[in-house]
């Protein structure tokens, strides 16, 4: 007993030493956001067989500074590769807790205190969203939350399907925007629509679904003898970070009998500010949204929410009552495992709601209005500068952009210009992954690669957005 | 800087403080599995609000070691609730690097060490399990593998569907035993096939599935002018730990082209032993096998693995190309994620690559042998004991049986016993719950409530077990 009790006192202060090493240095100016490496020589580096037998925890522990430094530091304030960054030390600490409770959240009786927690933090993103009345449960990720709010609105608008199958009379469709996350055209495929049961609505110029077009389409749709039953309005897109517009999509919906599904995965956030929740105005009018607390809100992944306007619909898209698992009354339980298509579920609330007690609403509102800030104040400095063009006006926490060589600033726009800039984009990007000082995607934005800048790490200072398009300026200068 | 530096050393060390205490009070006679509580109750005593405004971390740390205890110990050697129980502090480390390191499974580019590492796993998983030339990607649990393993089946069988969805032609349907479990009922119902489109195929006295039926059922559905497409076998059923026999099973589905799934979530970890790995035999002829690292391999929830025996068919499935995410040629890229119905993915092969660099091959097989013969030993205790009946001869890991009070043994077996032995069974499950030294859940067999032992911590010992069955005799005593 003495000895195990030595090995776990040794083994998990040594993780945690190593740990704060880590995330210390995030902030020392000489550490790289990442060290490309190709896959073959990474792979020689790290010798990272499988053996046949078992080796002492002092040497793993040993190996660990190694390959944590291969990795990518996404909590390193030059990361802005994906729509998540930095790192929180209490949701960290969340995660540390769920590791060494290791329960399942499908029943209350296995997971009473996470169960409570995870209650509790549906009920409060369900107020900010105007869902008083609402429920919802945690997802492994936005892409399974929209996936549950696809089937939440098939069975509710065709209730025999969850027992019967699809029939031929079925001849469902959805739509979404051009621009939307393609985890929705998944979910329609998995589904059994098929990709093409989801129809891409055009957006305007700054990416936002336009309500005009998708009228069309809907008419369009039942033309042709279709039956649309959904639309998913996208409340910050992958890309531009564009805003669909809610209250003439919820007309839409209301007229047609539409289940309108907000995925904000990325945007949800915006509801903590005074100054930016208006992006989301009309959010109550939705019956199902998808929030993910791992991006904006800076909890590791994965944690997302899908939150519904009215009770009943999860359990009634979902639930199956497995009765070795569920004892209780479903209408006095608050087991929460038949609201999901899991059955064990990681306790993802607990990390969330580690944060939500660092931070407080008020902290939440901080961080998202310092976000935008910055984005905003990115945007102003690509504008100012000449090495650069916007590619559109953003609308949040995404600048689209591009780096333009002196050679091609007095050329016309048009196909050649976009196919220089296209090559200059690719190699620029290239030349940043092997500095790995920052890193940053790029994406086609109208057939074009092109910058998106994403600012979600709250340690993201003017400073650091300024030496980012210096360097950028430095390793182009010859391009 | 140096403030910073601190909080991070401060926060870590005493997270990594507070969880080792509490694995440590795992091995303490006097600690309890649960302390069961009411959701009222329970959230008056914890005060489980979401402040407006952030909190100091050294108060909210002080809070945790509260509600750790008030959660349940699946971790104690009296755990035997769930699928899964004990702790791995390997395992345990992985989770902890996993959430600072904070990367998602979609592309090499952010996530190169955990890609190589999920990769190995997977490859040498399969080629335990036979598929020398397999792929297969990691899901967050059983019931999302056994979903992915359904989807590659119907978009293999029908490949229109992916693109075009289910038309009135496909009248698609599968087989699984009436011991599966739930998740490939939900699936089939989420895949637009409806419950109704699993069809449950009888079992023998001990729980497999009965191939005869099996082949009657297929021919019936056939005459009905359905289409056969997909059996599921099961490798642990989740009640009576059955293994259904794959050979059999294998011929049938050849003979009718349908796809042969494994949901071996329980039962994979039995490859490792030379002993007891013949219960999978003929697994290499499977098409998919799905296999929870998170059950008897002993790692935190969730870590689920999804096998395939040829490459290609995941792709062809889930694939959708992404083009702001993906930006390597499919043909050449490592990227994983467009193998998976999820977009940001966890990085759960952490968790288990460094789990079995503690363990090694042979500390696994040591360890599904020492709980395939706890599980054994527990068996002839119960067949021992007068007080107690075992339901069914066990397979696996898990026993079924009934505690008989005195007045109940010399009864004729029949519908008045099994009242009796029901209201028995619920009974003494409360009074073990409220005791909460010991934790054991119960499911319906053949209509009546009946104890399932899961054997799944390896530090269950003889004694563990003769102590849990001394604790029920007392307790029942008067029943």
């Amino acid at each position: 007993m003495a000895l195990l009790h030595t090995e776990i006192d040794f083994v998990l202060q040594e993780a945690a030493r190593i740990a704060a090493e880590y995330l210390k240095e995030h902030h020392d100016p000489g550490k790289r956001v990442l060290r490309a490496t190709s896959p073959a020589k990474l792979q020689q580096e790290l010798d990272l067989g499988l053996p046949a037998q078992g080796r002492p925890m002092e040497s793993i522990l040993g190996e660990l500074p190694q390959w944590l430094d291969r990795s990518v530091r996404t909590g390193h304030p030059g990361f802005f590769n994906q729509l998540f960054g930095g790192y929180d030390l209490a949701a960290i600490v969340g995660e540390w807790m769920t590791a060494i409770l290791n329960s399942s959240m499908y029943t209350y009786e296995v997971a009473p205190v996470a169960t409570l927690m995870e209650t509790a933090l549906i009920r409060r993103m369900g107020g900010l969203a105007g869902f008083p009345d609402g429920e919802g449960v945690f997802a492994p990720g936005g892409s399974i939350s929209n996936l549950m709010a696809v089937l939440a609105a098939r069975n509710t608008c065709r209730p025999q399907v969850k027992q019967k199958g699809l029939q031929a009379q079925d001849r469902l469709v959805m739509f979404a925007s051009a621009d939307a996350h393609y985890s929705l055209k998944r979910a329609a495929s998995i589904v059994g629509l098929g990709v093409e049961g989801l129809r891409p609505v055009p957006v305007d110029e700054v990416g936002r679904m336009q309500p005009e077009a998708l009228a069309e389409m809907v008419d369009q749709a039942k033309a042709e003898g279709l039956q649309p039953f959904m639309v998913a309005a996208t409340c910050s897109t992958t890309v531009p970070g564009a805003f669909d517009p809610i209250p003439p999509i919820a007309d839409l919906a209301e007229r047609h009998g539409l289940w309108l599904h907000l995925d904000a995965s990325m945007g949800g956030t915006v509801l903590f500010s005074e100054t930016h929740r208006s992006l989301m105005q009309g959010s109550e009018r939705a019956d199902s949204i998808t929030w993910n607390p791992h991006k904006m809100m800076g909890v590791p992944l994965t944690c997302s929410a899908l939150l519904l306007r009215r009770q009943g619909d999860l359990a009634a898209s979902n639930a199956l009552h497995a009765d070795y698992l569920f004892h209780d009354d479903p209408e006095v339980s608050c087991d929460l495992g038949d609201l999901s298509i899991q059955c064990g579920r990681r306790m993802d609330a607990i990390k969330l709601w580690l944060s939500w007690q660092a931070h407080g609403d008020s902290g939440y509102r901080q961080r998202v209005d310092h976000l935008l800030s910055m984005a905003s104040c990115f945007r102003d400095m690509i504008a100012a500068r000449p090495a650069f063009k916007l590619v559109m006006e953003p609308q949040s926490f995404n600048v689209c952009f591009h780096y333009v060589p002196e050679r091609l600033r007095s050329m016309a726009p048009g196909e050649a210009r976009n196919a220089q800039l296209e090559v200059v984009t690719l190699a620029l990007r290239d030349r940043l992954i092997a500095s790995g000082r920052h890193m940053i995607n790029f994406a086609p934005v109208r057939g074009v690669a092109t910058f998106r800048m994403v600012v979600a790490n709250p340690q993201v200072e003017e400073s650091t957005l300024r030496q980012f398009l210096d360097e950028m300026e430095v390793l182009g200068a010859d391009l």
